[in-house]
């Protein structure tokens, strides 16, 4: 069979270039590592926790053509750790050198609107939706959609940043102010979501490389907290074996038909449906590393960031299997990394702390994993 | 329990110092960062693996007063990847920072003839040896060991080099000429050891911290090429758990008598006693991580890696138990490498690379681990 159009495998000794700093792009140099390949990392903030674990640095904005040029050229293969990049910015790279995930998966992925109408056109179950550009826009959708509702922004937001919650009960005797709720999010295009009534959070982690080779962790349960991930369990409690391979089988679809390379994770909700019988809703896709793989480091044959690595760098992708019984993850948020010496000393917690200066509420300051083994 | 000479613990966000930029100073400052740490690497070499994996960077000499010192204030405590340090760039490190193995260790530790006498002194096991100073001294130790034997020079011998085995047969109709043996030294001061008849080679990897906390890996058994270790096998096959046990105490033995703080490898021989039972004969210590437990980074609870950061941080030492029911850990020296990529499609194997630039024979490129999980 003839692939002329995959590039050929990157070796050991070449540099990956990834696109912001944090404790995603930290953990992928730190992958990389370990196959004897170089990271340069592209921050604008001089304090990124990925700089202490990379062999290059570059500290500047992300709309910085001439900096994004000579980065571009320093490496062999181009990604990045979050999906809020310009999409000028992916252009610059992917002409310069290999970007995976590539710059339409980015523009799919980094747009809630793009994304639900490409998942829902893929035969996929996803949340109602209508693309909210202005107050009557917005309230035309209420009447279509219903309540409760979410209404999004399209792009930018993250940890239930840029998102309002919109119930009849909060409406008040005024009833609903649709140019109110549209200055909250100062006016930026927007999605409003029929509301999910999901019995729990699940995400499938998930590896594809260019030859369309796939690889997914086992479905995992997340628990949020102010819309920050808090907890991540696999084997996902409730899910049947049925539920876990439609939801994989959804996951490899979306990956196929975005041509995507390297680790996605598709958010889902478990749903009980109008029959009785279970099935999963999508909620959204992250085009990257994803806090819900974090319990594959020692959870897993291959961790997430490692198989980030090997899809990227056109290898053979590794096990996704399970390391044990079971695995739970808890993020480590603000002031709860305090409690590190107590983490250290818990048998079988495996620690993990991304290095960052302040302990602010609501930053991810670390994570622990700890791996239940078969009895 | 008062323990005021015991410094306090060193907290995440803290730098440490590693002398040495090689392999092991690569994996411990992969293991520090984990933790939160900053990894500050001093070594000549501008091209050394650990520099692409730490924070920060000296390019110097070990013998340059100023850049040492420079480099003991930037860091919090001060750890070493290799033995072979000059005693003066320990005391000028110790004078300002924490230095784990401590200056005395690594005197004790780094002479052969010391190390000896150190270890025979606590009742140890150990070959029977002598001080070589000249070549009368050679053969006066000759006489009293007798043949075959191992003369070795007294400091900086690694991987064979700096030592000669004589053996009967091989010294020719013309007998035995000290003085061209110890010419082939360079008439460095030796240690001559009489020859151990062992049935395998076998290590304790282990560490020891400021309180006194003990834990050990299980003994494993190690096979050696060209005196390069090529392959370590956990449990060690044909040891049995008295052997080990004994084994163990005297790994702990050793580290209770040098004060030791850190991860330290004591390599023995296997021997069959005179009266048909099995016994060990302490070899050498390596005062640092150490090649024979690379396969705890996948093979154990805690990486031997993230034990000696643990223990010069004074943090509770990890569990060291087994991950599976047996562990094999490959180097890849040289040309081996370049199976990276058959080594990375085996399912089971982990991979790591150190990153070095030419595979030159005998140079420790990599290695592979796999870890047979109980059935």
């Amino acid at each position: 069979m003839s692939t002329p159009s995959i590039a050929p495998a990157i070796a050991p000794g070449a540099t990956i270039g990834i696109i912001g700093g944090g404790q995603l792009g930290r953990m992928i140099a730190v992958a990389a590592a370990q196959y004897g390949l170089k990271a340069h990392i592209y921050c604008p903030d001089p304090d990124s926790p990925a700089f202490d674990v990379a062999a290059r640095r570059t500290i500047a904005p992300y709309d910085d053509a001439a900096a994004l040029q000579a980065f571009a050229e320093s490496v062999d293969v181009v990604t990045y750790e979050f999906e809020n990049i310009p999409s000028a910015t992916a252009e610059i790279l992917a002409a310069r050198r290999p970007l995976h995930p590539s710059a339409s998966a980015l523009a799919t992925t980094q747009d809630r609107l793009a994304e639900k109408s490409f998942v829902a056109g893929l035969g996929i179950p996803v949340a109602p939706f209508r693309a909210v550009d202005d107050a009557a826009g917005l309230a035309e959708a209420v009447r279509e959609i219903g309540l409760p509702a979410v209404l999004k922004t399209r792009r930018f937001g993250y940890d239930g940043k840029g998102q309002v919650m919109l119930r009849r009960e909060d409406l008040g005797a005024s009833g609903f102010d649709p140019a109110a709720v549209m200055a909250s999010l100062r006016n930026q295009p927007c999605i409003l979501e029929g509301f999910v009534a999901f019995e729990s959070e699940v995400s499938v982690v998930a590896a594809r490389n260019a030859e369309g080779g796939f690889s997914a962790y086992d479905p995992c349960a997340n628990e949020h907290r102010h819309h920050i991930l808090a907890r991540t369990v696999v084997p996902a409690p409730g899910m049947t074996e049925e539920t876990a391979a439609e939801a994989t089988a959804i996951a490899r679809t979306i990956a196929d038909a975005l041509g995507y390379v390297g680790v996605l994770a598709v958010e889902m909700f478990l749903v009980r449906r109008p029959d009785g019988s279970a099935g999963v809703v999508v909620n959204e896709i992250a085009p990257r590393v994803h806090n819900s793989g974090h319990w594959t480091i020692e959870g897993a044959e291959t961790s997430q960031f490692a198989q980030h690595v090997r899809a990227i760098c056109g290898w053979p992708l590794g096990s996704a299997a399970l390391a044990g019984a079971s695995v739970e993850m808890l993020n480590l948020i603000g002031g709860e990394a305090d409690a590190w010496s107590r983490i250290l000393a818990e048998p079988g917690s495996h620690l993990h702390l991304y290095g960052k200066g302040e302990a602010r509420p609501g930053r991810k300051m670390g994570h622990l994993t700890r791996v239940r083994t078969r009895a």
